[in-house]
């Protein structure tokens, strides 16, 4: 399938902003990688940060639909927070580039835009909270701070999109198996059936990252 | 105590690089920070590049000389690992800055460079592979994927820097405390005494950062 001019920007961008950072891609580098003329990259994007808003914006939806999708067919917590962090870790090993730039470019944002942005993030992150809170309510998770323990789970999953390689020994739904274990370790859960939920969430990104972005 | 130019280009240089990246960063914006022409510049910091290498090598030294002297001082796995990550997780809270140009920037630098912080960085990470090893040795510490929990560890820990602010309301060491305690869970180790662990790295950390950079 031939990609639209705007999606060959889109995924010109991807690949900068995640490989030189947002302040470190220029106009002429966007224009020259989609092999358009700085004019008609205007025409297309907008301005610099409206392209990167809106990589941000559709990334994030993505993993909230697909956040959705998997937390709605869980309703005990291990196996609901097993998913989550699959669903996670899939979407940061398959898509690197795209998560690099969720996860690295927020302050890059201007105020309105980062407030729009935050509140896409802060909606992700609540399943993740309600999540660790409800498995602490039934007394099957058991934490001090799962304020703190919820972003130590999330930044250790945000790193697979900067070490992990296909390449590697390491299978990827066994990666996400061992990811969804060490999380249930961190809440002291006893351990779920993570291989099922690595097998839903995998659907699920599958289906959520089918078009281009 | 006046800096000398020399540490107040580093000191620009740090705080450039971690917010807008070494590409974002031009040679006029250090100049600018630093309060020197681009002319002294070039002769206090040589190139861009040589900059953010010897950032990069003296961060990298002063988290490997502390590490050396905790890992020194706890025999047993549990105490060491506890205390490897809450050096790791002190000096990330304390020093976001040099640590996430730590974290983020080494592919900006070229091949020769590269490897030479590579090689620091292995010797940094071989001390907390030598303690994971350890502890499964001797039976304490329970993983079929010792390599992968390495790294989990590592970038739950480097995420500190990103969000970590001290107005916030978890006082350092008993974040300090909450991450080495869940590192132990991560390895299914019995808990150890996850304060005094702290109580040695912070008293590394602070001897280790006492000159400026």
């Amino acid at each position: 399938m031939a990609l639209t001019s705007e999606q060959r920007v889109r995924r010109a961008a991807v690949k900068l902003f995640a490989d030189k950072g947002f302040h470190g891609t220029g106009i002429r580098d966007l224009a020259q990688a989609a092999k358009l003329s700085s004019a008609s990259l205007y025409h297309y994007m907008g301005t610099k940060e409206e392209l990167l808003a809106g990589i941000m914006r559709e990334c994030l939806t993505r993993l909230l639909t697909g956040a959705r999708e998997v937390a709605a067919g869980q309703a005990d917590p291990p196996a609901r927070l097993a998913a989550l962090v699959a669903l996670h870790v899939l979407t940061h090993a398959r898509r690197p580039a795209e998560t690099r730039v969720v996860d690295n470019e927020v302050h890059a944002l201007s105020a309105a835009t980062r407030r729009e942005i935050v509140r896409l993030r802060d909606a992700y992150e609540q399943l993740w909270a309600e999540t660790i809170q409800d498995g602490l309510a039934e007394g099957v998770f058991h934490d001090s701070q799962p304020a703190v323990t919820r972003l130590a789970l999330l930044e250790m999953c945000n790193g697979v999109a900067r070490w992990y390689s296909p390449r590697g020994p390491l299978e990827l739904d066994h990666l996400a198996i061992h990811y969804a274990m060490l999380a249930l370790r961190m809440v002291a859960s006893a351990e779920s059936d993570c291989a099922a939920a690595v097998r839903a969430a995998s659907e699920v990104v599958s289906t959520v990252w089918r078009t281009p972005l």
